[in-house]
């Protein structure tokens, strides 16, 4: 297949919104916009975020565009259109593109995201590169991470730490590698791994939570570390209690102890769970809002005036999240 | 380095604009906008598009915000913002990250273009993935390739078949590597070289020429290739004239011949030169326009109603050019 067949393989599973240029124009093109944009891009690499011996290749289509999804989520904004830049490994095959497409083309048709665009090129490793927008709602406000201020209550949008322990859970399954195919895991740990490969970012949650929330991040790197973010860009501390994460009953089966759950809940990276703060004259509201959506709402701390994040009283450093080098 | 500190002394060498969201968060947060907006991404990776034996890094950085720029200039549109997504090989030392950048930041400075996020992963190989964003300027339409008709001019923004010409210099080099950094080459060859390693986008040109163009392009997958895509989605043919070509000096001094100089200038790729087609009544009017603005315009041949390209007469296939895969 040359690129351009490359490219076809590859929409196929996406239903593309006609575009005023036309497709196969040297960019896509979008009309004017009242809304405030928000723009990020990620990517996933083989032998980095991924391997092919523990991911399926629709889990890695799917992961490429959660990721994108979840920071978008973070803003409080709409996701509205993705480009995505494929590197594909030599005898990457046409059945290969359109397993990894499908997995992304269905997150992106339950989020409303049309794909507007791409790059194939050939390279040594698998990867996939998504850049998304969103768009803030008219008469809102993007979620920031620096309004945080001391007496705001601290929420995050659903169990922590699974992941991370997911991916344990692959990499001790990979050392007896079944003949094909991704490696079969026990059931008991089956939220975890779905956590790890194909997580579901919270968009929903983020467009309500951002009508309450002082300050909003998403908690890709570790808890701990995403949160310290949000405290130095607010100039506050944060005192979390450990009895109140909300972790997933398979996280505390697959933990030898009460330490390894929180070590995964509050430094464990990939959860793509979302941390907002709330004015304590809102949180009633809030709650109440996000339930009413069918959503859950889980508080986990204060913001404090020290700078200083504490977890059970004691001081927590940034570090021990997930680091990229 | 950590990521956060990697991002820190990527930022270094471009000046930003303060984002109303502040640097750090999720996403990037844009205003709302009243133009019509193009966005195109596009990577370039080691041992496909450059290696580091021929090719500085501050050209690496400047290439792939190029082959992007061109992309935007060929709608007719003016570049506004990228986001850039790094994968950066084990090794890859603070000091190199740093030159990458330079070549980025001075492209991004000479067109006005913001960096308004990224992300930096690791990888076995180093690529560098943007997506650039343009606007339309008001009350203007963008460049597509689907309206020429019968009649209409042909034209190119500059010479053609440099950038192929230049690898094949490069190439040559190769064989006599140099102890330290990229090769050298013979000065008589330079122009060739310089098109290949830092191509410079025909931004302004584009602009201009969407106000009298009935199509456009960007030429760099090779001229026959890229025109061929707008016979296709124009339903039109194209007459060229290989005499009427425009090619550097350079390029007839390297090839051995006059067919050498056709095929690099018919089907190499990564010129990034833009044509467009000019409605004959319009066409003294863009010539002028071109030329008050000191920019060139080199006609090339017309729009036929037969639905085949021909050059001197003979019937050309759009193969010939650069096959990604």
């Amino acid at each position: 297949m040359n690129e351009f067949q490359r490219i076809a393989a590859f929409l196929e599973a996406f239903s593309l919104r006609p575009s005023p240029g036309g497709p196969g124009d040297d960019a896509a093109l979008l009309p004017p916009t009242k809304h405030q944009q928000v723009v990020t891009t990620d990517a996933v690499v083989e032998g980095v975020h991924f391997s092919r011996q523990t991911f399926r290749l629709a889990d890695i289509g799917h992961k490429a565009l959660a990721v994108n999804l979840s920071d978008v989520a973070a803003m409080g904004a709409k996701p509205t259109w993705a480009v995505c830049a494929l590197q594909l490994p030599v005898g990457f095959s046409d059945k290969d593109l359109r397993a990894l497409s499908s997995g992304m083309a269905a997150l992106a048709a339950a989020h409303g995201v049309s794909l507007i665009g791409g790059n194939v090129t050939k390279a040594s490793q698998l990867s996939v590169t998504v850049t998304l927008a969103g768009e803030v709602p008219l008469g809102r406000r993007a979620m920031t991470r620096s309004g945080a201020r001391p007496g705001h209550r601290v929420y995050v949008s659903g169990p922590l730490g699974s992941a991370s322990a997911g991916l344990e859970v692959l990499s001790n399954a990979k050392r007896q590698p079944s003949s094909r195919g991704p490696v079969k895991v026990d059931p008991s740990w089956e939220a975890l791994v779905l956590a790890q490969r194909s997580p579901s970012p919270h968009v929903r949650w983020g467009l309500e939570a951002a009508r309450f929330a002082s300050a909003g991040v998403d908690v890709s790197d570790g808890l701990v570390q995403d949160l310290g973010h949000v405290c130095e860009a607010s100039e506050v501390g944060m005192s979390l209690e450990t009895g109140a994460l909300p972790v997933l009953e398979a996280l505390l089966l697959w933990c030898a102890s009460e330490k390894h759950v929180h070590r995964h809940a509050l430094t464990g990276g990939e959860d793509y769970v979302l941390a907002v703060t709330v004015p304590p004259s809102r949180a009633r509201e809030f709650e109440q809002r996000l339930s009413a959506v069918g959503q859950g709402a889980f508080p986990i701390g204060v913001v404090t005036r020290t700078r200083r994040l504490t977890v059970d009283g004691r001081e927590r450093s940034g570090r021990g999240g997930y680091q990229h080098f």
